[in-house]
């Protein structure tokens, strides 16, 4: 179903991987309310997934290009202003992966040029992608960028690693970017700070399965899904949110407002053994 | 112009006073987006204000009720959903007032008396809100209550008094029911930190004026109009935001996430006398 | 062992019940610190409570108070600066108390005139006692005053209740005077947002003993305890912080920083049943 | 004056340039409370200031040392440990810098080279330092380390630039590596975020000084001092905090819970034309 809330908007979508990224749906949502858009990924990630296979379905110009290199995103503005016929209205930045995780070292083992690129690929690359596009003068006046991230920024999750200070990095960025362009340009600039999300990247991280479950029963309307997200990122395309700016927005069904919720209480209270010495359980 | 984002929503809006009320822009666009709605005022607001006109313009129900009354509230949406034909879809809040304020009282002189109905009116009418439509069952699965609140909540202004402390409780109760009425009905409840917003009610504050000017410096996208809030709410009314409660989102055109803007500081520098002995000025 | 932080203040203490409290603790190491101080405590709680044989053991005037009336408070405010010989250096509000709690009202279904009673003496006592206070002149400039929180204020904990509300307005009062008795006399004002403590307040919070052991698992450093809180309002009450104020300091172990902590996480797991078809545990 | 808080510790304080430096006061009061430290600085650093007269008038070890560098920070703690007798039990992390707030690049035009090194110098250093000290177990049980930061990690400071994101990473950093090392070694770690302080580094930024008027005014308490700092480092370092961990703690007179305070918006009010026609002041 469509609102046609961004017809006639021009965008870039950066980091769809698979079908259960957050980027396709975001793809889809946005097509399907009016938009003319360009993916972009990596080479090796258009090799390994199937973003071409969106790419038709949505009769979308994807162009490869590394999101560390400042030549590549600046073909990626190039080309999609040209495609599109003219400048861009929203960017999705839904990038980012910790060499850390992948290689199994632990946070308080980490290697720095590992690091160094958890923060190249996963934050920098969203300032790289900014102050690109606006050198470029490649957005529209009032235009809308968002970026994804996680709520381990602001609260430790065991297991997320390196991580979390990328991603507390990344929304620093959007406030710090977010006031220049704002002032310079009307464009907004904010962070979806999303539930855990089965997606491939998510599915790395150890435990996630497990943080998911628990997430689910404390958010008191449960996660957010990717389709959620998708549509939560329309509304910040659309021009009804003009005036949100260097945000991060929490799109978690509550969760970041939970302290304990009754339903995880329950379930983690089930782990104790309370039974008596007859067996009987005594925890009602 | 319309994208039908709330077609067959039902809704209730309070507080609207006349065409400068936040409420009242909503109220518009309410309609505009596809809702049916009802009003609700005090009779005091109803007989003052021209809330009337409102109503008859967008052809609702104007229902008057004291919001601090669990009577007037159960009336107010037993009338809607009477008249609206079934349950509530979507609800904002926008009641505020401080006796204190109104009489000059400092914050350091409080009258408790006033106090109490600074709380009464601006926060716990909230509460009776919630708890009067939970126990009606008045509201729809997956509706979405909203109440307009101010960033004095978090940080201090001289002036905004006991109005402060009632913000603050507000946005708690946003949360507290939040989870409640999210985990039993899937609705959600959030609170919406606007910029300062030449209405009535807050042309009331001491040195609002100067407030407005000095955040319209300072929030790269400039303050956000009555007008925006409206566009705002209807997002947070619509579908596209099912996974969003117990939030309190900050709409300022930036303001909340400035320490300093350049064009702010500019101002704050003309107040010093930076002349040298011969006249000239030797700042900048 | 004395550090000698608090030689020569004048204290008063609020809240001290029995030597569960954390009030209690904290009158002992101001005593310890080189203090001397008053308490004060409801008539009622000074007839269930030990707060006598404290006053005994300390050498203090115990003023039993209702916190709720500025008479008495203007009372003790008197006293302490008689008994004491001067002004105030020093005031700790540990007072807290929901009759919807105690009547075992859902925060759905609470009953106005208890939310009423809830935030008098949970929440306005605090701007009470300051104005009071501040009307006599009667603390000292650079003097400090501290009230206890707890987090439920930011984030949602089921069953606790419209404390949770009160616990908001009460760190609102806090940054609200802290500006105006700061900027006029010096005196900071700050809340200890303290882990849960088995104290006789907290023991009548719906599954409590469930909270304090999640939050042990939770916090790296454990949770914080009563003696811990003590010894932590020395350091606010002493001159060493005097430019701290008008925050809520989180006093817990690092919960408040916490997503999920690996030991949390393995107590919540053991609750699901990993157990192949025969028998074996499959979650490693 | 001395407490005593510190008897009998051992620490090491990174960053005293000279007598301007919030580390050098730092080092002044621990040893006056009765710890013994080595002092450590760049070697470039050690040749500029007068680290060296501190060194000698305290009579401790100075241990030049490139905090980007493992190797180095490896050699401090190992000669810390060697001369101070034992394992360390507190560390001052006041070490920042950025090549582009130098070079004067503007934050939309960053030189990415130069961002890297703001990250390595200002933020990654802090891993650095905790991960050497845990892999050498030079940090003793309940020891605690505090890193300074400022406020432009939250709310955007125009001039700030890059440093803005570093300082959000380096807070990340202390609440990722808190968790960790305060389970299994009992160490706190946190982050103090200090008014802006007339400071050699400080005085680097555009428009400083303008902001520390601001911030005096805006502040009930005025700005917190370099001395002030060092007070608060003090409370930090003895074993009066043992609980406080994984926490950003705002040193900073209220300002950051301050919006508008009365006397800042008197003087932005100075800088427009007030006068009417007959050059009567109309502002009252």
């Amino acid at each position: 179903m469509s609102n046609n809330l961004l017809t006639g908007k021009k965008g870039i979508i950066f980091g769809a991987l698979n079908e259960m990224s957050i980027a396709w749906k975001v793809a889809e949502r946005a097509v399907e309310e009016g938009a003319t858009i360009t993916l972009s990924n990596t080479p090796l990630a258009v090799r390994m997934g199937t973003t071409n296979e969106l790419a038709q379905k949505l009769n979308a110009t994807l162009i490869p290009a590394d999101a560390t290199s400042v030549e590549d995103l600046t073909e990626v503005f190039r080309q999609s202003t040209e495609v599109l016929g003219g400048k861009i209205d929203f960017v999705l930045h839904s990038i980012g992966m910790s060499p850390n995780v992948r290689k199994k070292r632990t946070y308080d083992d980490l290697d720095y040029d590992m690091l160094t690129s958890t923060l190249d690929i996963s934050a920098i690359s969203f300032h790289k992608m900014l102050q690109t596009a606006k050198k470029l003068d490649a957005i529209n006046q009032y235009g809308s960028v968002v970026a994804l991230t996680y709520m381990a920024a602001q609260r430790t999750m065991f297991g997320y690693n390196d991580m979390a200070d990328a991603k507390a990095m990344l929304e620093s960025i959007a406030r710090s970017f977010g006031y220049i362009y704002g002032r310079e340009k009307d464009v907004r600039i904010n962070t979806i700070s999303q539930s855990p999300t089965m997606t491939t990247a998510g599915s790395g991280v150890k435990g996630f399965d497990s943080l998911v479950d628990f997430a689910e029963r404390m958010s008191p309307l449960g996660n957010a899904s990717a389709d959620d997200c998708a549509n939560y990122c329309i509304t910040l395309f659309s021009d009804l949110t003009r005036k949100v700016t260097m945000q991060n927005l929490y799109h978690d069904g509550g969760f970041s407002s939970m302290g304990m919720s009754y339903r995880a209480m329950e379930q983690y209270l089930k782990g104790f053994d309370f039974k008596d010495e007859n067996g009987k359980i005594i925890y009602g």
